[in-house]
């Protein structure tokens, strides 16, 4: 297999050498393929069934995908056929199924999720909104799985293929109730942990480990550690409504009685997009592997025109602005407000931007409707990043040691934000109320103030530096659940506890009794003597009354 | 510096083959020494300082002594001089400091506690001399720390020489006061966590976690469970009384107020010899790095003698019995019984004994004042390996595939001898109630049953079957934490609550104080509206009845 991957790699660098060439590029598929049908054929690789989101996700999970290919396994995606990202490889064979929606109405959707952070509404309103949404984005979810698990075709094809292992977003616990189908091990690839913590065991201390979505620290104040507190309290009961529908169709599938939190349980390797440079110390569980920034490896040489541009900045260098894959335009108003800011410094702006242009946009900020993020931050003139605070994004910021200004919208963003902050490598800003002065202000401050340039530096030094390459790793985990038809050894005896016995309430109560009834006989004992005694002397008092009388 | 540790290292592999040539041998020190002085100069390599403790822990930690010296670091080694197993080396600069004792009145100590378990003893008798002799090391222990820390030269020595880390063993606090002394980070180097682990902050729940020292697995009874909670409920008392002399002694070098909990929680990096085909697996935290097995690295060629032993053992093959470095001779009686058993097998038994030899040792058994333990397990003739569950023993049996029979005898032995017994890898038995038969079934059963093969091949292969080697990942985090001065990213902010704080128990508090305020108000106006209801209902009443009247 290593000889495989070797010869793979060479052929891949040396077409990556070719890349300009039109007609070896197009010569080069059917090789390729050729390639791929001979690696399946005389490889001893495994048959990995990859069952991603559509999304940020998949850019980052389909590199290990494409690294499974190149060491001689064999990957299969499946995805609903609306998909947005998720497109047809070379590395993979894709195998879509029908869901009742098009891309055009996820096109639209995601476009009006990306709005609701610049609307101006009532906080009761703009939560009512959000809502509405996340219930409707978790219904499509839902919908997806329903027509993944009653698509006959597809699923006879899964039963007769004898893949080896899931490979996994857990968002959805769709993978996992097709993993216990087929009977073959799993393994999760998430950025957090949120509802399928349950499903690790992990202890997750609500005193310093700060719950996604509040905005916490590891530090936080008595009224921080309440909210912590409350929200970790009320977590498991919103996971239970959120997942309830899945218990109902997994056992409805699975012909046997599932729920949610069995069904995470039983994920081999949990493979977390965490580093603590990013996220705060917080215990963890042998099959969880720490694979955050993996996102970085991929690097290419600038195009030329963005090569031009980056040169032509001058010794002032660039900033790089991109609020990320889900909005890339936003209301003329916040535009124009955002176009003034950045027309106060003297650095070249790329801005992410496919809307209408500002009116008011100055001639150091250039417009792109695609940036490569990751090689512009790689670049030794990058001074800034301006960013939505999404983890992928972050990480870029972080491995090529980019100072950010954040511009947090939903989800994990605010977290992300907070986190950065809190290391002195960035400066947050709320994209609703900031006026054009908080951003130039902010941009000012990670350019020209060096301790935001220093700790993220220090935080980029301290992240690069470890024993293995994310990518390496994550490959290595999913490798070891093939060969190994899971990882056993590593699941924890908590999960065949109830809650009572994990926590020790039984022997707790027992131990209570005990000394409560030695203490009961204790005081018994000690009030008969105490009454024999008390009698004795009562009755020698009373016979001596009697004897002087 | 990676010149420098390829160069050093085929000067190091080159050096291996050519063992045999005494001259060459001779020759080859003063090379070193010059090649040892060039590194120190001219590479950029760290200042490392080693606390070890002596025993059988310093001959895996050596390794990483001797690793971080090929990869260019300067090594100090501090020992008291009567040390028996810490010897000068090239691979390191040894100062040793006096102390009270002797190396015979060590020799003497070791050999009484050895001892101990052969004895037929009432229990009481004997759980007595294991307290006095267990409070005799630990009495040695601190003195030797004592000493250390009152060694005016010694220190003066240690604050010239400007280390990057202090490397170290946690069985004693010494190495972490002398490292708040210096100013400087730790790296501990321990197998299991028992009095240190409240300076991790690690949770442990004791539903599931055994504790050292229980003889528990992982799934417990209920009778364990209380055993085994107890024992988490005054592990940290009896802590507190073992480690308070030096809670005093820290606290009057180090002018300043010091607990052991506080020192523990200063560590950069644990390094613990775990790994979750040995022990059960439980909640880590960041900066605990498992380097289970890393002993089994140093391998060598069986020399002549052993080679045609091992050879003339036929198809049968070899049985290599020890019972550790501090065990190498046992009552007549005893040696007799398991001579006896010895001679029931047609294996060829190789065993570690120093005693006189027993009248009854049948021919198949050969007795040897040392053996080479990893290399004979390594060699495909081991068929069975008799041991007394010491960590390291047990790592080599798990490396080479080898099916253990346990002979536990104090320590953290019967832990692991259960843990290997629990994954039917191995057969356990009570040295001093065993008979000659039981272990002549014991061995009979892991030789020809073949389940115990298998066994201890699924954990060897899962052992085995990892991204890093142990060795690599060890010198990775020492040279990590010399790097970037400590690993300050990965202390959770759990060091920084108290008690109350860490459990939530005054926002528990809080929130019950503030839903018993709320029900008592509404209680309070439900009241105030039924006393007015029922007020005026009465006044209505009374009025109809005087009108009626």
């Amino acid at each position: 297999m290593k000889f495989l991957y070797s010869f793979n790699s060479k052929l891949n660098n040396s077409a990556t050498r070719k890349k300009t060439s039109l007609c070896r590029g197009i010569l080069r598929i059917p090789i390729w393929l050729l390639l791929t049908f001979l690696f399946w054929s005389v490889s001893d690789g495994g048959k990995v069934l990859v069952i991603p989101l559509d999304g940020s996700h998949w850019l980052s999970m389909r590199l290990i995908v494409e690294r499974l290919h190149q060491r001689g396994h064999q990957a299969v995606v499946i995805a609903p056929d609306a998909s947005l990202r998720i497109q047809p490889s070379i590395h993979y064979t894709l195998k879509t199924f029908a869901v009742p929606y098009t891309k055009g109405y996820m096109k639209e959707e995601i476009k009006k999720f990306g709005h609701v952070p610049f609307s101006y509404q009532s906080f009761l309103a703009k939560t009512t909104e959000l809502f509405v949404r996340a219930r409707n984005i978790s219904t499509l979810f839902f919908n997806t799985c329903q027509q993944l698990l009653y698509n006959k075709e597809m699923i006879a094809y899964l039963e007769e293929s004898q893949f080896d292992v899931v490979f996994m977003v857990p968002v959805s616990p769709c993978g996992q109730i097709i993993a216990e189908h087929l009977s073959i091990p799993s393994v999760y690839y998430t950025r957090g942990l949120q509802c399928g913590l349950e499903g690790t065991q992990c202890p997750n201390p609500p005193s310093y480990v700060p719950k996604f979505f509040t905005g916490n620290t590891h530090h936080m104040k008595f009224h921080q550690r309440v909210k912590n507190f409350l929200v970790s309290f009320l977590e498991p009961l919103t996971c239970s409504i959120i997942y309830l529908p899945y218990n109902v169709l997994g056992t409805a599938f699975l012909q046997r009685e599932v729920s949610m939190r069995e069904l995470y349980s039983q994920a081999s390797i949990w493979l977390l997009r965490y580093d603590f440079v990013l996220d705060y110390p917080q215990p963890l569980m042998p099959n969880m592997v720490l694979i955050g920034g993996i996102n970085c490896e991929k690097k290419s040489p600038l195009t030329q025109e963005f090569e031009a541009i980056v040169n032509a900045s001058g010794e002032h260098g660039i900033v790089v602005f991109s609020l990320g894959s889900m909005v890339s335009e936003i209301p003329m108003k916040k535009a124009m407000e955002i176009a003034a800011a950045l027309g106060t410094i003297p650095q070249t702006v790329l801005w992410r931007y496919t809307g209408e242009v500002p009116s008011n946009l100055a001639n150091n900020t250039r417009l792109v409707k695609w940036l490569p993020q990751n090689d512009l931050l790689a670049h030794p003139k990058a001074r800034a990043f301006i960013t939505h605070a999404g983890s992928h994004g972050i990480y870029e910021g972080i491995c090529n040691a980019v100072p950010m200004v954040l511009m947090p919208l939903f989800g994990d963003q605010m977290d992300n934000a907070v986190r950065m902050e809190s290391r002195g490598a960035g400066v947050t800003l709320n994209v609703l109320e900031m006026t054009s002065k908080d951003l130039s202000d902010a941009l000012k401050a990670v350019i020209y103030d060096k301790t935001y340039k220093e700790n993220i530096k220090r935080l980029s030094e301290l992240h690069l530096d470890r024993p293995i390459h994310p990518l390496d790793l994550a490959v290595h985990w999913v490798e070891f659940v093939m060969k190994h038809k899971g990882a056993p050894h590593l699941r924890p005896a908590a999960h065949d506890l109830n809650w009572v016995q994990y926590h020790s309430i039984d022997v707790i109560a027992f131990l209570l009794a005990v000394v409560l009834i030695v203490l009961y006989i204790s005081l018994e004992c000690c009030l008969f003597c105490f009454r024999k005694c008390g009698w004795k002397k009562g009755r020698l008092n009373k016979k001596s009354k009697s004897k002087s009388q």
